[in-house]
């Protein structure tokens, strides 16, 4: 989903997809990409340069993605502390319980 | 995601879980509503019953997660068969290519 996010800026290539998604290994993107590009949210073009160039681009079907997306982005961002406050209850309990 | 959507409706008991998720495994359910117990979408209730019973609840955090899952889901259920149109395209183009 972020990968989308990313390309929803602009068309990019695989090195600079990855730069802005911050710890995503090599193997993990490529897989990513690959799921984008069979499920048709992503085009991939192969670039006449040298050395070659990949570049990624959404499509109008994963244009159409980003709305549903941002909401649930949205809701993550703004719940993120409760969530975190929850967990902090839960494993406290845990302890609590093995203690 | 699903497990919400089965306890939007009411509280329900594990079992009446798994049914409605057809498919769903204990192993897999059972680590799905410990995660949502523990980001603090359901609480989970020992019933004082013989056999005792555990009974699953949506919180208002949980409940809140709920517009913005159904966009991401109707995206989803309107778009399922164009994504499956260009897996299919996707898959003849790499076997003519290994062809």
């Amino acid at each position: 989903m972020l990968a989308l996010a990313v390309l929803a800026e602009e068309p990019r290539r695989f090195n600079q997809i990855k730069r802005q998604l911050e710890g995503v290994t090599q193997r993990v993107l490529t897989r990513t990409l690959r799921r984008l590009e069979r499920n048709g949210m992503v085009t991939r073009t192969v670039l006449p340069t040298s050395p070659v160039g990949v570049q990624y681009e959404l499509t109008p079907l994963g244009r159409s993605l980003q709305q549903p997306f941002a909401g649930l982005y949205a809701w993550t961002v703004s719940h993120a502390d409760e969530i975190v406050d929850r967990q902090r209850e839960f494993d406290a309990r845990g302890q609590a319980i093995e203690g």
